[in-house]
C-alpha cells in the first residue's frame, strides 16, 4: 500500500502506522499520519531544508539537544503527529482542554452511541487519596473492588437502555444523549505539533494526572519515541 | 460596593455586572467581570487610549463599523468579558471546542458532583429531524414527551445514586464519576475577548446550533448588546 | 531520492515539493513539507481514517463542499503546509501576524544579513491612492519611477555599507542590524494548517492587501490549488 | 476622571494607569486597560466569583502560591494587561513573536512615520560576544562608541530623507517606508493575560535576551509587580 514520497520520511513512524494499540477494554489509539522527523527540527532551525548541506545526523542531534536545552522550542512545532483516539468522555473532557490541539469528534447528534463504556478493571479500582483532594490512593479491596464495577457496569447498562428507549419513542439523537453517561466512548482524530504534544505529556504523564488519562499517555509517548527518538531524547534529558 | 477606577467603564456592563440569568431549570449566566467599552476598540484602532482626543462617540461609532465591515477584526480583541456560567456537561463539551476562550471548571476529582441533571422542559422534547441528521425537528406529542422526561429523570436519579453509593464504598471521586451522566450540570468561568465571542456567536446562534446551547449562546448575547451597543450594531450589520 | 510511505500522498504536492519559485527580485517560496491530501479532511470529518470504507474520491468531494458550506472547518486543518519563505522584512511583518502559523526565522543577531534588498521594479513604483489612505494607486510615470527606484537602491546600498562598518568597529550583530532597512530579506520555514491557510489568502489575496504580500499569497494559492484540488474548489465556491 | 465600577480593583494598578515609563530616548510603555486583580486568580481557580464567601487575602495569597507551584496555570489567564509601547521595529519583531498576545500597530501604509529612530546611549554600545554567537559582550570603547553612534545616527537621517523624498515624488507610502530602518520606532496596543505575561517575562528578562527587549520586559515586569504582588512574588518562587 506504500507510495514514494519526496518528504522527509521517520523509519520509526512508518513502523507505527495505523498499529492500534489497545487501553483498558476499549480504548485505541492509532497513529494515522505524521509530518515530519527528527531532522526536521534540525532543519527548521538552520531555516533551511536543503537536503545537501553536509549535516549528518550526528550534528542534527546535538543541535536538537541544545535548541530544547535553551528553550528554543519553536522549531519543534515542524513535526505534528495526528492519532485516532476511542476514549471515554471523562477521558475525553481533559484532551480536549489542550488548546493547540486539532480535533474532530464522533458527534452523538449525527451518529448513535455505541454500546462500549469504560469499567475500571478488578485491580484498578482505586480510593480516594487519603491526603491529595483531587487524587485517588491505593485499590480498594477485591470485594470492594467487585462490587464496584458491578454498580458501574450496571449502571452503564441501564443509562444505555434507557438512551435506545428514548431514540425508539422518537426523541431526537442530540436531546437522547443526555442520560449518556461520562463512561461512554467517543472517538477523535487528534493533531498536535510535537512541541505541545511534549507539554502534554509533561501535565498527562505526571503523577498527580488521573491514571486513566496516563495510560492513553503512555501509549503516545512510546510512539514518539518509536518515530522521533532525538527529540524524545532531549525531552528526557530535562524539561524546557 | 462600588470604588473608583480609572479605566473605561461601560455603563450597560455595570448593570449587568453580578446579574444572575437561569437558563433552563438549572443553568445559569453571571457575568462577573469585563475589559473595556465599546470606545476600546476605536482606541486601539487609533492605537491611542489618549482619553482628550476630540474624538466622541459618534466618531468611534462610524470607525467601530468601518473597522468591522472592513474585516480589520484585531481592535475588537481589546474587549474581553468573563462569564460564570452552569451549564450541563454535553453542553460544556461543545463550549470547550472554542480554543480562543479562557477556562476553569469545577473538577469532580476534587468535589462531588451536586445532585442536579438537565431534563428537557415538557415543550421541549423534540424529535429527529426529518432529513437533516444532526439536527432536531417537530416536539413530540404531549404524551410523548411526559414518557421521555420520566424516563430522562428517572435515569438521572438513578445513575447519581449509583455515584453516591460508590462514593460511599470509598471509591475515588476521579473514577466514582464515570456513571454521572453528560446531563449532571458543571460549572465555569470563562473568559474570552468579545472578537472571539462574537464568531461564538455567529456559530452558536445559528438555526443549526442545538436548541440548548443556543438558550446560552442568546443570554451571552443579551449582556453584550447592553454593555457594548455600537459593537453589537456592527455585528449585526452583517458578518465580519 | 524519493522513499516509501504509507501516509496519504497527495500527487500533486510531491510535484510541487522543492520547487523554487520566485518572487520579484529575490523573494522566493518552496514548499518544503506537508501533511495530508485532499481526503484527510473527509476522513478527518468521518473521524475515521480506514482506508477501505467504500468511499470514492466523489464522496470525499461531496462532503468536502458541504463541510465547507456548512462552515465546518475544523477537519481542514488535517492539512498541513510547510514552506521556505524569503521575503522582505516589511512583508514579514504582516505575515508573522497570523498567529496560528508555525514559524522559524533567521537571526540577524546569530548570522550576518545579506546583501539583497527589495527595489520595485520599474513598473510597480504606485503612487498613493487618492481616497484610500492605506492602499496604493496608480502606476508613477516612468521618469518618476526611475527616480524612486534610484533612491531606494542607493538608500538600501548605503545602509549596508553603514551596517559593514559597524561590524567591522566590533559592533554586536544584534546592535549592528538596526540600520537595517524593512526591504532587507530574511527568510523563514512558515508551516500553517491550511484551514488558518485559506483564511490568510482570503485576507491577503484581497484588493486591499498590499500587492507586495498579495504576490507570496498568489505562489501559494497556485501550490495548494495543484496540491489540494478538491479544498481549493470549496474555498473558490464561497467564503466559509 | 475616575468612575465608579463593580468589578474587581486592583489599587496597585490604578496607580500605575496611564503613567508613561520612557525607555531608551524614546520608548514609552503606558498601561492604559487591565482586567482583574490578584484575587480574581483565586476565584477562578475556585469557579466562583462570589464576594462574601469568607476568604480572607490570605487564602488568596497562599491558593496563587499552590496554583503557580503544581503547574495550575489556568487561572491566571483570567487577569489581562493593555499597555501602549512605543518601541523600535527590531524589538516590535521580537513582541510580535509571542502569539497569545492581541495586537494593534501603527500602520505606515496609514501614516507617515515619524522622525524618532534609535540610536544605542552612549554606554550600551556592545561588542559581538566572544563565544556566544547570539549575544553581544561587553561596552565598546568610548572612541568605538562614539564612532558607532555616529554611523548609526546618520545612517537614519539619511534614510528618514530619502523616504521624505519618495513621499514628495508620489511614491505611495507602502512603497516609500521599505527604506525605513528597523530603528524606527512604531507603536502598538498590545494585550496579554498575565499567565502568558508571565512566561513572556521568563523569556524577555532572561541574559540571553537582548539587552533592548529585556528594558522593555522590565519595565512590564515593575508594573506587573505593583497591581498584582501576589501572582508576582508566585511567579518569583519559581518558574511554573
Amino acid at each position: 500500500m506504500s507510495e514514494p514520497t519526496n518528504r522527509l520520511v521517520s523509519e520509526g513512524a512508518e513502523e507505527e502506522l495505523y498499529k492500534v494499540y489497545t487501553i483498558h477494554e476499549h480504548g485505541e489509539v492509532e497513529l494515522v499520519d505524521y509530518l515530519g522527523a527528527d531532522s526536521s527540527v534540525a532543519r527548521a532551525a538552520r531555516t533551511s531544508y536543503q537536503r545537501s548541506e553536509g549535516k549528518t545526523a550526528e550534528h542534527d542531534k546535538k543541535l536538537i539537544m541544545r535548541l530544547w536545552k535553551d528553550r528554543h522550542t519553536s522549531p519543534f512545532e515542524m513535526v505534528n503527529l495526528t492519532f485516532r483516539i476511542r476514549l471515554p468522555i471523562f477521558v475525553m473532557r481533559q484532551h480536549v482542554r489542550h488548546r493547540t490541539a486539532s480535533l474532530n469528534e464522533w458527534s452523538f447528534r449525527y451518529t448513535e452511541c455505541p454500546d462500549i463504556f469504560y469499567v475500571p478493571a478488578e485491580d484498578d479500582v482505586r480510593s480516594q487519596h487519603s491526603t491529595n483532594k483531587q487524587m485517588s490512593g491505593e485499590p480498594l479491596s477485591a470485594a470492594e473492588s467487585q462490587k464496584a464495577r458491578k454498580l458501574i457496569d450496571e449502571s452503564n447498562r441501564r443509562s444505555f437502555e434507557t438512551y435506545k428507549e428514548l431514540i425508539e419513542i422518537g426523541v431526537a439523537r442530540e436531546q437522547a444523549r443526555v442520560v449518556l453517561p461520562v463512561s461512554a466512548y467517543t472517538q477523535i482524530v487528534w493533531s498536535m505539533d510535537i512541541r505541545n504534544l511534549l507539554h502534554y505529556f509533561s501535565l498527562r504523564l505526571a503523577p498527580d494526572a488521573q491514571k486513566e488519562i496516563r495510560d492513553y499517555a503512555k501509549v503516545m509517548a512510546k510512539i514518539v519515541k518509536k518515530g522521533w527518538p532525538m527529540i524524545w531524547e532531549a525531552y528526557e534529558s530535562g524539561r524546557s
